[in-house]
């Protein structure tokens, strides 16, 4: 498979790097090509401005229709066309960056935000008029892993614990980016603890990265709901009969069909 | 009161840039002071790296540890410095942002990431030797609202949408963020359905918007739970007999006390 490993940690002597070198060795032992896009080293810009979409209205910046009229237009920078032909050579997203504020560094949001652009990732029509989204779209057909680093025990991010599931605390990622842009999200990777992993305790953590991404191809997703699967009324809204009683984004899994067997 | 107004688009002329004009148009009406914090204006760097800790550990970056050595000796540079004294002086933090990729832009998260450091925000001993955090912290006492703008409709953001509950896809900043540091969260603000929304549309914005702000110092905060407050064991998983059954995000508020009695 190709992999496309997003980094963004500004040290690669810290844990992070040293995972980042071992997942990219387990790769190459597993036979898979991989690129690189360290997000710092390329000293990526973070924030969408108007310089990114050159020739915007200046009454009024609309930021989705702007960036997708930049990018039918080819008039996107290269440093987003770069990162968007990774994406497109890809099978496999995966992004690492360490925890911070119970999400990924503003680096990796501003990736987010500058390089998936409508038209590209998402906002294409299909061939009945529907616009794809959620389990379909511009990225379908990909996966996507979560490698995370969190500073805190695992215990308080369980299902019950203090800081939220840690699946429910990565929602707006996991179903807002990966799912919505059709990509098949994998279960997060996280090392708990990690400010106090000293180097010797490295190998332990490096050792279940490689476990995880031995089963990269064959993992079952977690089930999210496909937009177009009926579940959903013409408002988005739920259809009674499904996940009755419940609410929030756990009502966006309970009961949903893994989309394994599709992927 | 006093309202530090951070504000995270790049356009004034926006109906983001309109919703700020009008907001402390008001705030000036209710006798209210405010300062502003307007990160794309001032050029807000939004990437916390080794810059922002000088004398840093070069062999290995541990970030929070780092931040804290650095804000403790005086070393943070003057940006940060600047946003920490506007937030010490506030009694209510409003943040505005248009949601994007179901969050804060990049540079609003960089805010997060490199003003909000361990032993200003949080990470502080109390007399008992706990470190307060969830409703108690470095900025308790202080309350936060989010303006924020978003393309889809709201059907989709209600407690059975496509997109999940507003409230809990904004859970890592109202909880994660706010709560974690001491500060009630007040129920987000939104306008949906924004790139629709042609100038003409604006005023019917304004009003909601100031109809909130006029609630500023009573409204209830969204309930969630103390850190130190029973509910959780030492774990900080929640007791067995706090909202039975539940599991993930919900869990956190289910049954909750609001924090509208303390603060």
């Amino acid at each position: 498979m190709r992999i496309l490993w997003i980094f963004a940690h500004p040290d690669r002597n810290s844990l992070n790097g040293s995972l980042l070198t071992e997942g990219l060795s387990t790769l190459d032992e597993l036979g898979h090509e991989h690129q690189v896009s360290d997000l710092y080293a390329i000293g990526f810009k973070a924030v969408l401005d108007a310089e990114d979409v050159p020739g915007a209205d200046p009454e009024r910046l609309l930021v989705g229709s702007e960036q997708e009229r930049a990018y039918r237009g080819g008039e996107l920078s290269q440093d987003i066309l770069a990162e968007q032909a990774k994406i497109a050579w890809a099978d496999v997203l995966v992004l690492q960056f360490p925890l911070w504020w119970f999400g990924p560094p503003a680096i990796l949001k501003g990736w987010f935000d500058r390089v998936l652009v409508q038209g590209f990732a998402f906002g294409l029509k299909d061939a009945d008029g529907r616009v794809p989204r959620y389990g379909d779209g511009g990225l379908a057909g990909k996966r996507a892993l979560i490698v995370t680093s969190v500073g805190a025990r695992e215990s308080g991010f369980g299902p019950r614990g203090i800081h939220g599931h840690l699946d429910e605390v990565l929602f707006p990622v996991l179903h807002g980016v990966f799912w919505y842009t059709g990509m098949a999200p994998l279960p997060p990777f996280a090392v708990y603890g990690a400010d106090r992993l000293r180097a010797a305790d490295f190998p332990r953590a490096a050792e279940a990265l490689r476990e995880r991404l031995r089963t990269l191809p064959s993992a079952a997703p977690l089930p999210y709901r496909y937009e177009h699967g009926g579940d959903y009324d013409e408002d988005l809204v739920l259809r009674p009969h499904v996940a009755p009683g419940r609410s929030g984004v756990a009502a966006q899994r309970e009961g949903a069909v893994s989309a394994a067997g599709r992927l």
